[in-house]
């Protein structure tokens, strides 16, 4: 193939079949709104954040020194800090793809020419292994981080050959492939990466210049895996998903981020090959693990100790990890999985986390992140310095830079291509499934605007400014918790259902259709195998899930001491959302256990404030909740 | 000092000065009943089996090897394995001393020879550091744990000491003690152990020596700790105690066994240097700890990432860690303060924890431990084979040895010594701290015979088989749990309150004093902060806590079904306890929060048997709550 047969204004993921169909990254243009202002913040600030970073650590300087012959044991950075300069300018690319910003495209040419200056004369690219006094290449497939790193590059050349097409950097990562596919093939070295991540980089760069080759690579290594192919380590070979064939497995489990890269490739494996029975087997997955492993929140990982899923029913809250990466590598699968089988329930819980964990993340100004995201903080954190690297990934302050830094440039590279999340395409039908204010050019010729102040309120306008001749279908997905939204459209207003609303008729230009999702505030109940919340009830608006933070309460009383009465429904009142809650500041005993149960003491109630989750932390330090111990229940009808 | 000075029959602590006095290793004898089985196995099985397998692994020819200038980057085991053959010479010390049986005498020898040819000519004894190839002496003071090692040496030489006065190991001891002191003294090396141990072997073996340079020593290395002298990791300098001195501690943090071993020793020092504000001190973090960071079975610990404490009321039953080392620390503890205070509730404590800790780890037959000891196993871990070394500290099935196995020679040691724990002396005082059938000879001439089957039941029965002329003071300790207790002696019978039954009198060659303890089975309700807990209740009888297994469990129910009525009191019949509970086999919804809570469906009513939590996952893997969500709680009085 030839560079000009590369469409590029392409998105990060381009499935050759499926259900529905992505849009182009400027077929979407965000004009205001929540995320439009993540967006803003994240090419004003973010990305210039990370480079600096990097910079300051070494951590670009690390490619340098393989070049010049004097990297080391001194290296600075873990042995993976290379894929943050790839995750960078995978971001970087999107930016000037989207914005077409000359900046952005800058800094991928100045990136690229320092990441290429470090590449061995046989494709082979990684600055901690395979050079002076360093460790020999692929002799720690466990926790090495080679492969992994070599993804994360082609990751960022799919966003090049996306946007621009072929340049330097693709043709680095072409040799990088090449030498992965020579060393890794059916006779090759039989390992496969500790962390998952090649899979999914190999896979769309294959679909990304038609290179069946590169995919039939992701395919091998997908299917070593499970085997006992890794040494065994402490945390169990579950932890990077070495313990079952992916075809066999019936949940997710260990380490998060690594098994949810590797699903999102086992996805793209299984559209490319047309192989059904590993299409169902992640289908499988995601439902257990959803119903079972996942947070309020679309937060997974319940451990610390692994970064990992927890057992059936293990959901703490307070020491929830649901670190930001996996959040975002949850949404890769659910988006892989929507635009395979086209079933909502994966755009929905795209949105959950979109806004609960995604969102979270950053701060306002884009220079500081949360890595973990717990769902109960104890007690407020210290004030983190924005000059330090945080050692640890927890703290509930959100940090300028971590020692293990893969949420920052995690984040970034996501939101820069946020928007080709909102809506897909399929035959003579445009599917809704996001809301935010934008431009949406589909093909065919139908082009619509969308004004809404959405989450603020529910109300979405959705007004046609070019129609095509003949019938079209329209869907506006209605989210699950959207109970009574209704659809006002061609002279008609009607009660819509969660699921998909469908308009299919020809279209006028310059009609509009306006789309009502009820916003009050609700209690969420958990299921009664969450031991960890058991007692307690939860408040969500809309896609948000809200929580209370310290700073709220009437003097004198904590977290602790605060109990919910979920007889009355939680209000709101000029954008201000309350519960009724009541405070027992009860001492604590010397023994904590007692022959009877203690009842409630000097009860005084007080309405309490709850704020977005989403921006905790962001007044400083607090101690915060999502669940609420309840004081007393609602009567079951 | 020459050798004739040395008490000879002593016990493994004996501060100079305290409100009680500990009896000495030969004074007490175990007669029958629960702990005389337990002391029974360890001599019968465990301690040769802590030695078989350290000579398999090699852990004992790494003295050889250094002896032999063989040894290498390539030596086995971990940093610290020296450590577990000082704790096992150890308990073959006390064993010997206990027993008198020559083989544990001869053990002692065996292995004290190898140590000794691997000490250096200046007294440094270390296996992992300081030879041909192996990074420096103290190169590594955060992670290294050489004088770690040294710690347990010095305690294995007061076993030696206090059973058979000065040997070759005593000697190879003060060697290194010497070497410690000579480094790390006032103007030598100013750093600290990250984890402590060195201080309260020095102090013990300074009492035991009365050599005050060694006390001196220990007290040098609490003072230097909690100003930052060690290099911060990535849990935080909180994991070894460095953030914070210990006179200002407010509770206790980070990894539990460093914590609790480090406050062992600031007792012996507050003691012996009568230094009250650090006595308060640790009894302040004591108080705290126990109120808001302490399981229900006394384990202490509730992290795994960092084997630690968590915050205040962060106390997860499954994810528990509990280590069975940190239940023998806080044994050491709380042994130290009792016996400088004489306050009943470390006595109470030390109960719960010998039943529900210590007890809960050893196999029936001595030769499988558990290492962590969570109060709820989800699902039943897998089959161990006792032929393997187990890599991971969790799993719900003792293992016959840890990849880290400090756990097994630790077991060994504290119950080669338990029967020292069971009474103390005051003037012409014996108080009785923990119930077992034994003879008991106290100084002045007062002998007794304690006759109990406790726990099974209640009744204790104390025979006075010599009396002394002259009124003495006969102390039972009362538990906090024993409401309704009653004391019958000198043809009279009384109620007694928890805390101590007191007899002071003159007493009758041949006088029986009866002690019944209530046994009736009882409900046990969290502090409502415990939010891992909320809506659950447990059982507990006498000094046991009970569990349930899924082994009882009617035919299709699990664990993650059953709620208890709690307005039905448990019941006993035939030795087997029950509560009346409910399944409620609901199936998994697809999203597990839900705009109701979901009350109960299609309850089945079930008597569920319980079982002691010290003897569970002895029938086969199995799922295991101590907890027990409940369906109805009893109206409060």
């Amino acid at each position: 193939m030839t560079v000009e047969d590369i469409r590029t204004l392409g998105s990060p993921v381009m499935p050759s079949r499926g259900r529905q169909r992505p849009l182009g990254l400027t077929d979407v243009v965000l004009t205001g709104g929540f995320w439009a202002r993540l967006q803003d913040a994240n090419a004003a600030a973010t990305l210039r954040h990370c480079e600096e970073w990097m910079e300051k650590l070494g951590w670009l300087a690390n490619f340098d020194r393989v070049a010049d012959g004097t990297t080391g044991p001194d290296r600075p950075g873990w042995s993976f800090s290379d894929s943050e300069v790839y995750k960078l300018v995978e971001a970087y690319a999107w930016e000037h793809g989207r914005s077409g910003d000359p900046a952005a495209d800058e800094a991928v040419r100045r990136l690229t020419a320092r990441i290429g200056r470090a590449q061995d004369v046989d494709g082979y690219l990684n600055t901690a292994f395979g050079h002076a006094d360093q460790p020999p290449r692929y002799s720690d497939l466990e926790m090495g981080h080679e492969l992994y790193c070599v993804g994360h590059l082609l990751q960022a050349a799919v966003a090049r050959l996306r946007t621009t097409g072929a340049d330097e950097l693709v043709a680095i990562a072409q040799c990088a492939a090449d030498h992965v596919c020579a060393t890794f093939g059916p006779d090759g070295n039989q390992g496969i990466c500790g962390h998952p991540e090649i899979e999914v980089g190999l896979a769309e760069f294959g679909r990304a210049l038609g290179e069946d080759r590169y995919l039939e690579q992701a395919r091998l290594f997908l299917d070593r895996r499970g085997h006992g192919t890794l040494r065994d380590i402490s945390l169990g070979r579950a932890y990077f998903q070495d313990d079952t064939p992916i075809r066999e497995a019936s949940t997710w489990r260990g380490h998060a981020v690594r098994a949810l890269y590797l699903t999102a490739a086992a996805v793209d494996v299984a559209v490319e090959r047309d192989d059904p029975e590993l299409l169902a087997a992640v289908e499988r997955q995601w439902t257990n693990a959803v119903a079972r492993r996942t947070y309020l929140t679309g937060g997974m990982g319940s451990r610390h100790q692994d970064e990992g899923f927890g057992e059936d029913w293990e959901l703490p809250p307070d020491r929830a990890y649901c670190e930001t990466c996996a959040g975002i590598a949850s949404v890769m699968v659910s988006w892989r999985l929507f635009l395979a089988t086209g079933d909502v329930r994966y755009a929905d819980l795209m949105e959950r986390t979109f806004f609960n964990v995604l969102a979270a993340s950053p701060r306002a100004d884009g220079r500081a992140f949360f890595y973990a995201n717990p769902l109960h903080q104890r007690t407020a954190g210290a004030v983190a310095d924005d000059s330090e690297v945080n050692p640890r990934a927890e703290g509930g302050v959100r940090a300028a830079w971590f020692d293990v830094s893969c949420c920052p440039t995690n984040v970034a590279r996501t939101l820069a291509a946020w928007h080709t999340h909102v809506a897909t395409v399929g035959e003579r039908e445009l599917t809704l499934l996001q809301y935010a204010s934008a431009h949406i050019e589909a093909p065919g010729g139908l082009a619509i605007e969308v004004t809404t102040a959405y989450p603020d309120n529910g109300h979405v306008s959705v007004r046609i400014t070019r129609a095509p001749s003949g019938p079209v279908t329209l869907r506006l997905r209605v989210p699950p918790w959207a109970t009574g939204a209704e659809l006002a459209e061609g002279g008609r207003c009607s009660t819509v259902t969660p699921g998909f609303a469908v308009i299919d008729r020809e279209l006028v230009t310059g009609e509009t259709i306006e789309l009502t999702l009820p916003m009050t505030p609700r209690f969420t109940w958990p299921d009664h195998r969450i031991d960890a919340v058991r007692g307690c009830v939860a408040v969500e608006r809309g896609p948000l899930v809200l929580c209370a933070e310290s700073l709220d309460l009437p003097p004198g009383a904590t977290l602790d001491d605060v109990r919910v009465d979920a007889r009355v429904s939680p209000s709101e009142r000029d954008g201000t959302v309350t519960v009724h809650a009541m405070t027992d500041p009860a001492p604590a005993e010397p023994w904590p256990y007692a022959p009877a149960s203690a009842g409630t003491r000097g009860l005084a109630s007080t309405e309490l404030p709850l704020i977005p989750y989403h921006r905790w932390a962001e007044r400083g330090p607090a101690a915060m909740r999502v669940w609420l111990p309840v004081h007393a229940e609602p009567d079951l009808p």
